[in-house]
């Protein structure tokens, strides 16, 4: 399979991993946001994994990859399904066919972003609405619900793609992954290479993992840094037993508890896996 | 999204649609066949939908597609996910992709396979363990089993591809669409647009009624006519009825009875329902 092809069972495969407490998977809808719409999201997110996935002399930009691949994503009734998993997988999928997939190869794809490729990323926000912090206080110009709007001050700026993510990343998982090599996202897919059992249980255990060593954004955006850290304790308390963690998967549903920035690295992690030839 | 997404997305509705008595679903796997099977067979088979959604002066072939469709699905350790579902999609894809989708349409579309398509089926059993039934007593030479060893046989007899499915339509649902122009798929998809709720469990209400209306070939080969003729009265008894579809889907499970004929139908039923615009 290549790199598109792994890009997109990995977004049916975090879905289909259960129990991730929070989020739908396969034994749990939330009320207007079901299973059918991330298989949805996942098909109409191909076009757009495929222009990350072209090399050669002068390959699409990821950012119209992006933009592209989240365009079809919301081509359902669900809302936002994959919007964090696709930023993290046009960039691994690029590395991929580009034969850098490591923390370093990471580096170098992000590094290469341009102004253009901030567009994009912007202009993807006008598909479906994402939950977000508010920006920083010095910089409202650059509030990502603006949109196309805040093209402009990009240009003005001269901020690339990486450029963005550096100034969200103590506030957004994601956005940490970028400015990192991903490293978060490999040290899972080691995880899960190393474990076994069904893939979907090891993702669901990979899941847990990640939670446990660190607060979800979304959780901190939607609740508060408190319960955020919270959350995670009672993670750390399930860790490795996924029946002891269908519990938790019950409560979070009810409390509206969605540690969906946790699952967009679980996404990732299922990609990298697929890369080293996980067994499936 | 194009005929190739909607034949991609109806792969995994079908198997994430609960409960579908006998087949894994949502919430069921067989022992050594599991729902992360199916969505990496609905992956793998992508190229080879594509294929059959390339039309132009010179298309590539049916019985190509059908095969590099099934090698692809066969990407995984679980064995048959998808091997009936790609034999209904494929034509299904290709009448859609020349605006042909109806029953005149498929008609069309199968009345113009040739030799070379037959040849390409039965290469595709090379790729796959497949359940099927006894060739007729007078065609042991086209036994599917032998793969490409029969396509001598074929050429010798001048088979078509649907002149291959005529033989089997009275033993194989499958086949049985070939010949009559996909009427139950049709049907199925009516059913499935004037219905309301999830899709998911509309398909599920659909393969009820289609197994009801008629005794699954799959079960008739691995357990007889006799108990595929009960399994269809007990569907009968629960049509509609979801929740009371449970149990049967349980105990379906504990006797192995997998009623997979009726399950391909539903996916081919989902990609006309798709294509069709019906809501997600």
């Amino acid at each position: 399979m290549s790199p598109v092809d792994h890009a997109a069972l990995a977004l049916t495969l975090e879905v289909a991993s259960t129990p991730k407490p929070g989020n739908v998977d396969r034994h749990r809808d939330h009320e207007d946001l079901r299973f059918e719409h991330f298989l949805a999201g996942a098909v109409g997110a191909r076009s757009g994994l495929e222009l990350a996935g072209t090399v050669g002399d002068d390959p699409p930009s990821l950012g119209d990859a992006f933009e592209r691949a989240v365009r079809g994503m919301s081509q359902q009734s669900g809302g936002n399904t994959q919007f964090g998993c696709l930023l993290l997988l046009v960039p691994l999928v690029r590395a991929a066919a580009t034969d850098r997939l490591s923390p370093d190869g990471l580096r170098g794809t992000t590094a290469a972003t341009t102004v253009d490729d901030a567009a994009g990323f912007y202009r993807a926000f006008e598909h479906v609405d994402v939950a977000v912090d508010d920006p920083p206080a010095d910089a409202p110009d650059l509030d990502v619900r603006r949109g196309a709007d805040a093209v402009p001050t990009l240009r003005d700026r001269g901020l690339t793609l990486a450029d963005v993510m550096d100034l969200s990343a103590d506030r957004d998982g994601n956005a940490a992954e970028w400015s990192s090599g991903f490293e978060r996202v490999f040290d899972a897919a080691e995880g899960v290479l190393d474990d076994d059992g069904p893939l979907t249980d090891r993702l669901a255990r990979a899941f847990l993992d990640l939670l446990a060593e660190r607060p979800d954004t979304l959780v901190a955006v939607e609740h508060g840094r408190e319960r955020a850290a919270a959350v995670s304790r009672e993670a750390a308390a399930v860790c490795g037993d996924l029946d002891a963690a269908e519990d938790l998967a019950d409560r979070f549903l009810d409390e509206g508890i969605n540690p969906g920035t946790t699952a967009d690295l679980t996404a990732a992690a299922a990609f990298v896996a697929l890369e080293r030839g996980v067994s499936l």
